[in-house]
């Protein structure tokens, strides 16, 4: 409800135009999720909007704008409901343990009925060269580097050993939120959340500074 | 060479409609694992053969038929490149190492350009519920249970501690298997393939019964 509230508070601020334009986007973000952002077409994007083709041609010039417009909207959903809450956690492990939890989350969180956004373009766009390509690989490594940068926290916070190669910590971490929508989204294993969560711990463990 | 040879006396008790059959599903494994199931349109294979759109209607009556044997084609390859080679290796620990060794080169062993055909369909169908959703969903599980039986053989064959839960490694297995596509592919990390092999190395090193 508070949220709610906010966001009508901050549409007072915003323009029709604004408004529109985030709505629009805020659209593309859920079904982008679920049909990747070649599957989302303008044309489909405009009848579930009400809008015209030519309406939404206005605000974002070419499809390529669009399919670049709705990752950074992604990207600043995530910052929002994963990044941002994580900080109010202590440095270190505690922080790791949040941004993984609310990582977990994110897709019920936003709302997004196809799972991670960022799951479902990563094998769209591995091998189409281009604008939406590269930004999408700069928004990854960005997240890359706030889990690299956190892992490093919890070594010089003495959580994790001396030796700990962050790098390698955030990979395997990677490796087990992908499995996770695999796991949920592809083969509907009814554990998958069990297993994300039993992977996790034992990746901690096994970085521990005192197992 | 010797594969050329055999592919060749395999050829000679082939009808010609089976070698069209065969070379058209070649075909539409490695375009899939670059544009995905329904990037592939009937057109688009037709051209790169030199056929008809009719005469590929004829192979595979639909595009959902089509894509369901692409999917069981990519199967094969994988049995052919990754199950059956790693049969040679003694059961338990070993013939882990194997599946895992092989699964890491599969793509580039069955010249799949675009990677993994399975982890590229994967976001792709997680949300088109139907018969080639189903058939990857059947395929993929099959796979998994290959991995959970050889690691309960682990169990059984002391390499593995007594109370390791197979399907658990399993998924932790996956998990590594899928960041290294991610890596690899989408962010080009000339690490990628390392840190694979240092994740499983680690995945091994949790689950021995002598570490």
């Amino acid at each position: 409800m508070i949220l709610s509230n906010d966001r009508a508070i901050l549409s007072l601020h915003m323009s029709k135009g604004e408004i529109t334009r985030q709505q629009i986007l805020d659209h593309a973000v859920a079904l982008a999720s679920r049909v990747g952002l070649g599957g989302m077409t303008i044309g489909s994007l405009a009848d579930n909007l009400n809008l015209s083709k030519s309406g939404l041609y206005a605000h974002f010039q070419s499809k390529e704008a669009l399919q670049i417009r709705t990752l950074e909207a992604g990207a600043e959903k995530f910052v929002d409901t994963v990044v941002r809450p994580a900080l109010k956690s202590p440095r270190g492990e505690p922080r790791l343990k949040a941004l993984f939890n609310n990582w977990s989350r994110w897709p019920e969180e936003s709302s997004l009925q196809g799972g991670c956004l960022f799951v479902q373009v990563a094998a769209e766009f591995d091998d189409l060269p281009g604008p939406v390509r590269d930004r999408l690989v700069q928004l990854q490594r960005d997240w890359f580097d706030i889990l690299i940068n956190a892992a490093r926290t919890a070594v010089s916070e003495g959580h994790f050993r001396a030796d700990v190669d962050a790098e390698q910590f955030a990979y395997e971490l990677y490796g087990v939120m992908l499995m996770y929508h695999h796991s949920a989204r592809l083969l509907g294993d009814p554990k998958a959340e069990e297993r994300a969560k039993a992977a996790f711990d034992a990746l901690l463990k096994s970085r521990r500074a005192n197992p």
